[in-house]
C-alpha cells in the first residue's frame, strides 16, 4: 500500500492491524557520467514498493533529497544539511506517531544518509518522550540499506569484483536501468578512477573524483543485472521488515 | 527534462542555455473520504512534468511533503513545520544556485504551502546575499498554484459551481483520477459538509470538518474532467514559466 | 485598553470576560522619499488603538519591526528574518495563551508580514498542542490588514486611482500625516516610477525601484484623507474583531 | 531624530556625519499592583527620546518586549526566550550595519535583558565577522541601564531608601507617572513584601513574590520624582552616549 | 564525589539524600604570553573538586569550552557561540533534572560565561515548565565565580593592586601554577599593557590588547599565592553551596 | 602537547610546522553497576594523551559529554541532543580553522557519538565553504574509535570472548581501572544479561537492559588488561594519526 495512493480512512483501517510503515529515502546527487542524479531515490522507492507489496505494509512517499553535501560541487546535486534533515525526519515521524504508527523502517539508497538518519532517530526519540506523547517509548526506527543486503553485496562482488567501487556503482546503475530502461545513459568512462574512499567537503570531493565516480565501472551494468538486484533486495528486506515489525 | 533522470553532465549542458528550473511541491495530507493522501503532490508533479516537456525546462524532484499541520489530526497526513520547510527550501535553492540556476519556478498543489514558501524565499534571498554568493541578487523564486490558474478556476466553476469547495475539491480529485485511473476511490459522501473556510490548529480542523472535506463534493469528479484540468494547467503554466524565465 | 498601560490585575480582570486581544504589527522600512520609515507600524498602532477603544478590547504593544528584508538595501530599514519572526510571534502567543488569551487578532500594516505571520500561526498551533497546553485547540489567530479593508480600498481607488501603487502609497502616507501632522515630509517625486509589482531580494528591489516607491504617488496624500482612512479602517476592523471574537 | 519618523534619505544624510544609533529596549511584564505592564519600555523610550534630542542622535523604534520569562506566571507579561531575543537583536544590528551604522547604544529599562543582550552582542560580532561584512570589526554595542545611572541611583536612595526594592520600584513607577500622568494607578499595597532578590523560574517567582513586587514600595512614587529621574537619566546617558560614540 | 568517577547506582544513592550538583565551567582561551589556554577550566575544576570534597557534593564533568568569542583572534582559543552554549547548558540540566537533581551550582572560571549562562538558565526554566516535567518549578541554577569571592578579591588586591588587571590576571595564573607547577611558563611581559576594559568583537580585541592581557601583570604570580587563592575560594564557595542547597 | 596547558604563542609556533590536532571525545553515561559514568571520556582522554606524546601532536580539551540520549533513563547520564552536538563540534572546528588548523583527528570513546560526529563534519565543511573561509576545502575531519582498533578488538576477543558484549565492556572498564586504579568498583553482576544489540529510546533502553550492561561481563576486567589495551590503542592510533596527517 502506498500512503500517497490511500485515503485517510484506509490508513485508519490499516492502523488497526499494523503500526509499521516503510519510508524510502534516497538522494539527489551526481552519479558519474552515466548514472542518474536520482539513482538513490529511484532505487529506494522501487525496492520499498516491492517490499510493501510483499509484506502488505504501508509505504510513505519517498524522501528524494537526503544528505549529499559532499556531492554539491557537481551541478544537479541537491542536499539537505544534516541539521535540516534531522528536523525533516523528526517532523515525519512525529506526525505518523500521532496517527498511531510505532515502527519506522527506512529503506535507504544512499550511504551518506546513514549517519544523519541515526542522529535524527536519537533526536526524535527524546523529543517524543519529552512531549510525553502516549507510547513514545514504543517508537522504533530502523535504517536498512538495500545495497548492503548480504545477497546484493555478494551478487555485486560476483558480477563486478573490485569494479563495483563505492559510488556510482554498477549495481545501483543496473537497478535504475531495470526500472527506467528508456533512459539508459552512455558516456566514455575513463578506466582510471580514483579508488580511495575518502570523503571530506564538496570542493575536495570534486578535486579528488573529477567525474564523480569513486572506483566504480558503471559501464558493466545491465538491466538484467538490475532485475536480479531488485529481486534479491526485495526478498531480503521483506524478511528484514517482518523481523523488525514482529521483534520486541 | 527530469533532473532525477539526468546525469550531472546533462545538467551542466542545460545550464549553458538556461538558468531556470521547475520545482513541483505538494503535500501529503488527508483529502476526504475519496481523495488520495498524495493528491497535492501527484497533481503538482504531473503538471510540472507536462510544463517541463512543453517548455524544455528542467524539473526537480517533487517536494511531496509540505506544510499541512492543520490536517495532522487525520491519520496519514505528514507535514513539515514551517520552520523546517524554510530550511528545506533554502537548502534546495542554495545547492541549485551554486550550480548556476537563478530562476526557481515552484509549481504548487497545496494552498497551505504558499505562506511558508514565500517566507522561505525571503529567508533564502538574504542568506545568499549575506554569503556573498556570486549573482545572488539575480536569484528569483516564484510560486504558481496550478489550481489558481484562471482557466482551471473557470472550468471548476463551470463544472461544479459551489460544490468545488476549498479542500478535497472535485477538480483536484479529478486530476488524480486522470493520472491514476486505477486507484479511483468511492465512499459515501454526506451532502452536508461544513463550508466555512476557517483554518486554525489540527484538532480544531478535525472538529470543524469531520470527514476532512471543506465544502466540496468530490463525487462529481471524473477522469475526463481531470484531463481537461491537466491540459489547461499545463498550457497556462507553460506560458507563465516562459514569462518568468524571460522577464527581468 | 492598552496592555502596556494596564496592571497585571487589570489584565486578570479583563480575562474574566474576554479572551481576545489585538496585536498591532507593522514594519520599519523605507517608504520612498516622503514616507516615514515607521509608516506601517504607525498605521497599525493607530488603527489598533481606535479599534481597541471602539470594542473595549485589550491592545498589545506594537510589533514595530516585521518582515521587510526586501527593503534592506535602503538605509533605515530594519527587518526580522522570517525564521526569527516565527519565533517572536510564537513567544508572544505562548505567553498570552498561558495567561488565558485564546483569540489573537493581528492588525497589520505591512503586506510583507502576511506570509510569515501565517507560517507563524501554523507553527504556534502545533507547538501549543504538542506541549499539551490546556485549551490549545481553542487558540485562534487572525491577520487583518487595515489597507485591505473594502472601504479603505475603495476610498484609495476613488482618491488616487492607479497612483495608489503598491508601496509608499498615498493612502498609508495620508494616514501617517493625520497621525503625525508635524512631520509631513516633502521631496521631489519623479512621476516615472516602476510600477511592476515584482519583489525578490534586497539588492534587486533597489535596482528595480530606485527611490523605494512601487508605482505610487504619495504626493497626493493629505492629512484629511488620512482621517478618512482612519475612520473607515477602525469601523471595518471593529466589526471584524467582534465577528472573530464571537465566531466559532 | 526618531528613525520611524524619518525618511530613508534622511537616514542616508545622517550616516554621512554619524554612525551611532540609540536603541531603546524595555519589557512587557507585570510591575506589581500599581505599575504599568509597559513600565520598562515606556521608561527606555522616554529616556532615549530625551537623549536623542540632546545629542542629535538617531533613535530606533523601541524593543518593547524583552527577556521577562520569570514574570510570565502573571497575566499580561510577554517575553521572548533568550534564544529568540539573540536572533532579534542580531537581525536589528545586521540590517543597520549594512546601512552603515557602527555604534549601537542600547538604552535599557529592564535588568532581565542585560544578560541576553550581552550574549546577543557576542553572537552578532562573530556573525558579522564570519560574513566578512565590511568594517565588521568596527561594530560596537553597549548597553546602558537608565536605572543604574549613578545620579538616578543616588536619588532613588535619597527618596526611598530600602523601599526602592528591586522590581516595581518607586523610581521606575515615578518615571511612568511623569510620562503618563493620566494613567496613575492606585491599589492597596501590603507593606510586607518579600525582599529577597532571588529569581529562578516563572512559577517559583510568583510563589515567592505573590503580588509581583520585589521589596519595593511603589506607593512612594510621584510624577514630580519622575521628572527628576528623567532629567538625571537623560543628562547622564547623553554624556555616556557621546563618550561611547567618540571613544575608540 | 566526581560524577565521572561514580557509577549510576552511586548517583541513585546520592539522590536519595541530596538533589544538588556542582558544575565546573571554564573556557579555552588565550591568557596572555604566560597564561595557560585552559586557565579558566583548570581553576574551575580544581576549586569545584575542593568544594565537592568539603561539602560532600556531586561534581559534574567540567565544561571546558565556554563563551570566549572575543578571544578567537588568538590561536588556540575555542569558543561556543552563545546560542550553542544555551543549548548545551539546557541539555545538561534537562538530563540531570530527569534523574532527580534540582539545584545546579555552577562554579565558573570565566567572566565571559556569565551573561550566556544566565540566559541559558532562563531558557531552561521555561523549557522544563513547558514540558510539564515534574517539579520543574523547583529547579534552581546559580553561577558562582570563584574569582569574585570577596576573600579572593581582597587577596588579589593586597598582593597585586592594580596589576591584577582583568584578563590573564596574576591571581588566576597563580592558581594554575599551584595546580600544575610543572608547566609554569615564562615570557617577556611588556609593562605597557592596555588597561581599558572594553570588549567588542574578536578582531577588535586583538587590536586593542595585542598580547592578550588586559591590564594585568601575571609575572607577579607564584604557586604559593595560588594555594592561598585555592583555599579561600574553596572555603567561601563551600559555604555558598550549602547556603544555596539549603535555601528556599 | 595539551592545548589547555599551552600558551597561545606556543600554539602559534606549533601551527608553523603542523596543522593537525587531536580531539578526544567521550560521553558521560551509565556503564553498568561497576563502570564509571565517565568511562568513555576517560578512555578517550588517556589514549589521546598517549598519542599526542607519541606523535608530538596538539591535543584539545576532551569533549566529555556526547550523544548518549539512550542512556538518559539512568541517573548520572548527561547527553547532548544531536542537533546541539552538531553545533558544538562546528563551533570547535570553526575556531580552530580560523587559527590555522586543517586536520581534525577525533579520538572517540563512545559508539553513540559516531553518527552525530559524521553529521557534524558534513555540516561544518559546507558551513566553512559557504563562509568562504580561506582554505576551507582543505579542512579534513576523521573519527577514530579506540575500541575499534584491530589490535584492541583482537585482544578483547582473546581475553573475553563473547563476554566482551557491547556496552560497559570489560575492555573499557579495564582501561579505566588502569587509569584510575584507586576507584575500581565492585558490585554483584548477574550473569544473565540481555545481549541483543538493539537501541531505541531511553525508556526502552532501560527496560531492555535493566542494569545498563549490554551483553558484557565487566567483572573480567583488570588494570593489567587495561594497560595492554592502552598500549595497543596508542600505538595503532599514533600510526593512524600520522597517516591522516600526511595523507592527501
Ligand atoms: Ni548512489
Ligand atoms: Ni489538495
Ligand atoms: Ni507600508
Ligand atoms: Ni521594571
Ligand atoms: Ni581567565
Ligand atoms: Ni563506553
Amino acid at each position: 500500500m502506498l500512503l500517497h495512493l490511500s485515503t485517510w480512512q484506509e490508513v485508519e483501517a490499516y492502523l488497526e492491524h499494523s503500526q509499521g510503515i516503510i519510508l524510502p529515502i534516497g538522494s539527489t546527487e551526481q552519479h558519474g557520467p552515466t548514472g542518474l542524479i536520482g539513482t538513490d531515490a529511484i532505487c529506494a522507492e522501487a525496492v520499498s514498493g516491492g517490499v510493501g507489496d510483499a509484506v502488505k505494509a504501508m509505504v510513505a512517499p519517498t524522501i528524494s533529497v537526503g544528505m549529499a553535501l559532499h556531492h554539491t560541487a557537481f551541478p544537479g546535486t541537491i542536499s539537505l544539511r544534516p541539521s535540516t534533515m534531522i528536523q525533516v525526519v523528526g517532523d515525519y515521524i512525529t506526525c505518523l506517531v500521532k496517527a498511531g504508527f510505532r515502527k519506522f523502517y527506512f529503506i535507504n539508497g544512499h550511504g551518506g544518509n546513514v549517519a544523519t538518519l541515526k542522529a535524527a532517530f536519537s533526536e526524535t526519540y527524546i523529543y517524543l518522550e519529552d512531549l510525553q506523547i502516549s507510547d513514545a517509548s514504543l517508537v522504533q526506527c530502523h535504517v536498512a540499506n538495500w545495497f548492503m543486503c548480504g545477497s546484493v553485496y555478494k551478487l555485486a562482488h560476483d558480477l563486478y569484483g573490485k569494479e563495483e567501487g563505492s559510488h556510482a556503482t554498477p549495481s545501483e546503475v543496473a537497478l535504475t536501468q531495470y526500472i527506467y530502461p528508456e533512459v539508459i545513459k552512455t558516456a566514455p568512462l575513463s578506466p582510471e578512477v580514483n579508488k580511495e574512499g575518502k570523503i571530506y567537503g564538496a570542493t575536495d570531493f570534486r578535486r579528488r573524483y573529477p567525474d564523480g565516480r569513486m572506483g566504480s565501472n558503471p559501464g558493466l551494468a545491465t538491466p538484467e543485472h538490475g532485475k536480479q538486484f531488485y529481486d534479491l533486495a526485495v526478498k531480503e528486506l521483506s524478511a528484514g521488515y517482518l523481523e523488525f515489525l514482529n521483534g520486541t
